[in-house]
């Protein structure tokens, strides 16, 4: 299979994202966890822009990656400065990286206007600058930046630059979809082209392709690039970038290898995918957006009664992949449309076999569904779930018990509605086996007084309870024509160190139904680290 | 221009969404929104599933749309039922919608396998079905499930599947990427296929598309099926949809007329593309994904020094498109009321002229945008923004003022996290004019405490505030990170006997917002019925 050469750009193109900000510390973890996943070229920043940078690549000199190459990013030197005198160009040079990376003009207008120098100097400046990083041993990548948009408006000069970068030795010549409006075939044809002006060199470069996902056709343009030709793919992972983001590398490298015939980090390393998503998002500091192509949450979800039931028989029918070669699975969702093979792959999922057993699944298929017509919903509501069909099947046996709680909202003002002094206590009342606890927290607001009350109830039982956190709180009115008292359904995710999950709790109270979902929380995050019950063991 | 007819699939395609659960009045909202926007034909969702589709074919019969057409879905008749004799037939018939999508087989393996049918069966299911929806006068738009698919097994069996349709009068041909796996090049060499097949039919049917984005290239293969000779495009808003999602309706719009010179809703009506996508996304209880492209907040924000700088002298360089071309801009936060123009015609429907006001309007913007910072949003809630406007005038006179409120909900049980029997009660202080007014009410949830108090400490002074009702009750989390001390967004819908209004409430204490909310919900009503303020006349 041919082999194309992934490089990433998370740490370089994708820090331009809105929110994204990367100490050292997460700068070394993303780029040792790429270096595992398979990826070929890491862009590490710029070598000399802060310390931050320049301690990067020392590390990366000291403790060199297993198989990655790392990238020093630059521009090619200024206009009127030769080469061996651009301050820039030695930066490059003194990281230490095997590869720099150059970002050049191709655009006429943009050479004419932005940068103010003649065509042909633009050309000095980007072959003396490949040429200087060549004699220096560096593999160089040279960026022709808005090289669509310059292919375009004078195809001729586009190309000219890029025949600069070759002669003087460029190894790579990656054309950049800067400005992200291009459609795919616009971007095959001007690939095919450039492919075709060094299809008569001995030793032509290879082409690199690098798009951005302003017209939502990142991934697109990049297949359709590597179609034409091109044999190095340029992406972020979770397809991080400024404005609407660039192409999602994972996205791509599935595409290729799965649909395609290529390879890129190879069939083994392909199953990390999901979690290397999970990572990087981590560090940043995101949740993987659900939708995410191939490894999302909800990638392989099933929700419609009608597919659900047809999945079991026809798997090929509703999934495009196996999920498990990019290492994601079918989060089979239970909903009002539900049938009894969503149910049984639900459970299995969870770790209850129902396969044998029809009556047992439809006993439980009759309480979920009179649970989802009293309004609950186990569609994200996995922990929930796994409580019911474990309370359905008689081997649930409960962490705490509640005895009471109370809970008092005050607010004092003189100023109309936004005044912003309310505050919150809440007390509470449990029992672990044969011990009783009462603990009472203060909040702003009353769910936040609630959980840390029980949490603090709960923590001389179950210590861990301190390391879960609640990532997202959702809650819906269900029954519109009785307004204030209609029936609440509040949908809670969580989540430890070891992953997340999710709880749901219904009542016309919208502070019981935040209870129930948050006791359903913590009672499933013991369930899930098989913690032992208070009374029976250590208790950690 | 060539126009390509917009099919949306968001009341049922979209409705497969994890998370995504629409009312009668939400599906309602949408579907006037859409019409409003120049969507060719809306998909209402299956005629006699459940009482609330009913309802909404129902209302769709009474008050018929402006421009779009509403299509009932449903599938072709079952194996070895007549046509005439089908019970899902009969309903999108009776559902009174000029145009019906009937679903059916076109993979050969799917029919035999997942139905059990012969392939003669099929063809007869698939032609019986269309023509007995011809003969009860409907459009019909085919829609050929698992089309690519079936056309790599058997090209034949699925263009005869197509053909049967066409023969039976259908209208439109449309050709569902079902599991989402397919790629651009594959997707425009089938339907060049599809349409070379009817290339010789003196009136051919037209032939629609249907993408979903398990590979990251909805939007793209949607292009591509336009380029090989589709001109109907089916999409979601938002691209919401089971797994991954649905081809974005609005970025497949933007991309056909700003791109490829296609007309879609046309040029005016694109500039409502981002208000669009910010209002289906609020009635659906999501923000709009900021990455998303053309119309989330982030699509034309620069962070980058590089880019910032050139961006003033350049714009081209760094934005596809103009971003008003789709109502969004570069760097503020996204609002149909980001433009004074569309802020001077709300302020209008109010009953406020700003017309000759340019620097009262530019105030207003300043506070909309501060206000809208701190997580207020007044895409649905023209309640609180007409307060707001009110108060920015120096024109607002309040009807009451609170001094305080206390809640205190209270839970007893031994029972675990089910028990349903916590009390609310709830004590107010109001002024009304020189009067004071104390209140308790109780309930079974606090809001519906707070409301009931509220309402009867102000039922003296203002006896029309018992007809009004609070319809919808929506909250939101703004801030995952910091959990249930973040940020609350609580949106209310209320309603009199002459219509409904929304209002907002915003704060770190969810009872703190639905309060504000509340009181917002009141007062506006109040201002809309012109009512007399307290201690000035009769009250009523």
């Amino acid at each position: 299979m041919t082999k194309v050469i992934t490089y990433d750009s998370t740490l370089r193109d994708g820090e331009q994202a809105q929110g994204v900000a990367l100490s050292l510390e997460d700068k070394l973890n993303i780029v040792r966890r790429l270096d595992e996943f398979g990826i070929d070229i890491i862009e590490g920043g710029f070598p000399a822009s802060n310390p931050k940078d320049i301690a990067f690549f020392e590390e990366m000199r000291n403790n060199p990656l297993k198989h990655a190459r790392i990238a020093a990013f630059g521009s090619t030197c200024r206009k009127g400065v030769p080469a061996q005198d651009d301050p820039g160009l030695a930066d490059l040079v003194n990281s230490g990286a095997p590869v720099a990376a150059v970002v050049g003009k191709t655009w006429d207008e943009q050479v004419l206007r932005a940068l103010q120098a003649t065509l042909e100097e633009n050309l000095r400046m980007i072959a003396d600058s490949v040429a200087f990083l060549k004699e220096h041993g560096m593999e160089v990548v040279f960026d022709a930046e808005h090289f669509f948009d310059g292919y375009r408006a004078n195809p001729e000069y586009a190309i000219e630059c890029l025949r600069a970068a070759a002669l003087a030795g460029a190894d790579s010549i990656d054309l950049c979809e800067t400005n992200g409006g291009a459609l795919p075939f616009e971007v095959e044809a001007a690939v095919a082209s450039v492919v075709e002006a060094f299809s008569s060199w001995d030793n032509p470069p290879r082409i690199g392709i690098h798009c951005h996902n302003d017209s939502g056709c990142a991934v697109a343009n990049t297949l359709a690039a590597v179609r034409a030709g091109a044999t190095q793919v340029q992406g972020t992972i979770n397809g991080y970038g400024e404005r609407v983001g660039n192409a999602d590398l994972i996205t791509v490298i599935a595409n290729l290898e799965l649909k395609m015939g290529f390879t890129c980090v190879g069939a083994a390393n392909l199953r990390q995918a999901t979690g290397v998503a999970a990572y990087v998002a981590e560090v940043c500091n995101f949740a993987v957006w659900k939708h995410t192509p191939y490894v999302g949450s909800s990638a392989f979800a099933h929700k419609g009664g009608l597919h659900a039931s047809a999945m079991a028989r026809f798997p090929g029918a509703y999934e495009h992949i196996d999920p498990s070669l990019v290492g994601n699975d079918a989060h089979t969702l239970v909903s009002e449309l539900a049938g009894r093979a969503s149910l049984v792959a639900k459970a299995a999922s969870l770790g209850f076999d129902l396969s044998d057993d029809p009556d047992t699944v439809e006993s439980i298929l009759q309480e979920v569904k009179r649970q989802e017509a009293a309004g609950h919903s186990y569609e994200v509501a996995d922990g929930s779930l796994a409580l019911l069909v474990a309370r359905m099947l008689g081997k649930y046996e409960p962490y705490f018990t509640l005895e009471s709680f109370r809970v008092i909202v005050d607010d004092r003002e003189d100023t109309g509605a936004l005044a912003k002094d309310a505050q919150s206590e809440a007390t509470i009342k449990v029992h672990v086996g044969p011990d009783r606890f009462v603990a009472t927290g203060e909040g702003v607001g009353p769910v936040g007084a609630l959980s840390k009350a029980l949490k603090l109830a709960l923590s001389t039982a179950y210590p861990q309870v301190k390391d879960m956190h609640l990532v997202d709180f959702k809650v819906r009115l269900l029954d519109e024509s009785t307004g204030t008292d209609a029936i609440t359904r509040v949908a809670i995710t969580t989540r430890d160190e070891n992953g997340t999950w999710g709880t749901v709790g219904v009542s016309e109270n919208i502070i019981e139904a935040s209870w129930n979902a948050l006791v359903e929380s913590i009672e499933y995050g013991l369930v899930r680290q098989g913690a032992s019950r208070g009374g029976e063991g250590d208790g950690a």
